[in-house]
């Protein structure tokens, strides 16, 4: 039986707000299935920030994205034939995979999942997402019990799993976020012990309730004007996770701001430390295990956002950028 | 007998460049000598630019100089006077010490020296200065034998020491300082690999060619536009331990500068770092016993650049800020 697969390819790099004109959609005739091959349905797909520095040519810590390749990014899908002894039939597989319908890999870099869990679990609390959160926050930022953490782009996937993790472990968890409906929904589903929206017009006041103590952690995935603010609030030996600057992927200039950062780490002796999740890489195991603990103990939870259709899947990436999104933002092929 | 001393006061806060009518000579007699008190007589005075930061009203890692109060700082002196049976007639002495010609203290915070080396010694290579450079290059910087080092303020004491520091380590130190003639004196007389004349035309040139390998350890006692220019180089999980700024101790506003730092120490997974040399007060005496030994076997020097006369004491001051000490900056009172 001959099968077809959509694709979604990369064909222009974006000069600012990243459009859907970067991408172009096409369809192919499937492979047959080699020795080793197994064929895969797309099911879900995950959108990040980090695919925006991907998209430019030049020095970033992914190479960039070829123009004119498939889009690649995390994703879990289902195993419809397998010539692979070590994958069979009906499994659930977790890896980097193209943004298409199909796909035929050797499997490499793929991974079979446990079936006890919801297989999108994969693609937040228990894959990148939460293994960002987790050695973001207690190793790069070395939180700890008592201590005031906050988070920039909280109501993001790692911002609000971030927040669940510091909760978990003792910490007052302050959150910000872009509107009054992300910070009720950091309240009501994660118990934030505050939040701030830092496109309110007394963003500033909202800083000073929030942080009567100050901050031992700053967990920052936006930069920018937020940053900025709430630098001034940290405390003497505190620590900056600096996880994402969501808010300069898109600019085409490099934006001006503020001398302030460096004299101020200095008054107050803070570390500041940029990290990517993959050089943890041969910690995963570990922390995944007391991820688990803590998903099955229901102390961990994941908002999905999910958007439905291959032919949305750089629609869903814009509403990274745009702020759209709360919690995981997903793309769904049904 | 009666006893005058004159006495430095701090009269006015200063807006932008510190000058010479922040700070007024007055006389007054001495008082006699209670029961545990010394006569110190005050033989050098180090001027350093944390003081600056002092000027100002507001937070900053040290308290506010009062308006109105003597000016304090590192001094050695010798004891004229003594009714503390802990220190005796002729004893050479380092502590906090007023900008004055003597003074009369109970000794708290007064340290007797050993005098088999030279009592300035107590002031930099053997003092605060050394143990700046020692903890901030090693610990904060954890720079180790191959890496790359660059300082920037690299003439001025701490510059200097950490360079010398580096090189008995095995780094390979690269100096930035503000005039050819600075950056021929690091090369002559501490063995500089590399040095770059950051007001030079050919600056950018100038890193390019210094820096073939990159950065690992960025020691920064400057910050503002050098630092922009040099964290581009910064190699990947290396560091920046954050000494100093003095770039901008004197800006009446804030200055503005492009947004590059946190993205990049996102990407190449970078720890910034800023310190204080007092935050190691536990470990100064096992430093101590490094940097004597060091210096001791003729591998660290400090050279002095000397003002005469107490009088002369906020000129030496404000020496540092236009960048015209080479090396530690001193005033001896005759």
């Amino acid at each position: 039986m001959e099968l077809f697969t959509r694709e979604v390819f990369f064909v222009k790099r974006p000069v600012g707000m990243v459009q859907e004109d970067s991408f172009r959609m096409k369809t192919r005739k499937l492979p047959t299935l080699d020795a080793g091959d197994i064929l895969i349905r797309v099911r879900y797909l995950s959108v990040d920030p980090y695919m925006r520095g991907r998209m430019n040519l030049g020095r970033s810590y992914a190479p960039p994205f070829d123009l004119g390749s498939v889009m690649v990014g995390g994703g879990v899908g289902t195993v419809e034939q397998s010539r692979n002894p070590n994958v069979k039939t009906g499994d659930w597989v977790v890896g980097q995979l193209p943004w298409s319908d199909y796909c035929v890999t050797q499997g490499s870099g793929v991974r079979v999942l446990d079936d006890s869990l919801p297989p999108t679990t994969a693609l937040h609390v228990l894959g990148i997402t939460g293994l960002t959160a987790y050695f973001g926050l207690l190793q790069v930022g070395q939180a700890k019990s008592g201590d005031v953490v906050v988070i920039s782009g909280a109501a993001g996937a790692v911002g609000c799993q971030v927040g669940q993790i510091a909760k978990i472990i003792g910490c007052k968890v302050v959150g910000i976020a872009g509107s009054d409906a992300k910070t009720k929904w950091l309240k009501d589903t994660y118990g934030f012990d505050g939040t701030i929206n830092y496109k309110a017009q007394d963003f500033s006041d909202q800083l000073d309730e929030n942080l009567p103590t100050g901050i031992d952690v700053y967990f920052d995935n936006v930069g920018g004007n937020v940053s900025d603010a709430v630098v001034s609030y940290l405390n003497d030996f505190s620590r900056i996770a600096i996880c994402g600057q969501i808010s300069l992927y898109n600019a085409t200039t490099v934006e001006m701001g503020p001398r302030t950062l460096l004299p101020l780490l200095l008054a107050r002796r803070v570390t500041a430390r940029g990290f990517i999740v993959s050089d943890f890489a041969p910690q995963f195991g570990e922390a995944l295990k007391q991820l688990k603990q803590w998903y099955q103990a229901g102390q961990l939870r994941m908002q999905e956002d999910v958007v439905e259709g291959l032919q949305n899947t750089p629609h869903a990436l814009i509403r990274l950028f745009r702020g759209e999104n709360v919690g995981k933002q997903l793309v769904r092929l049904p």
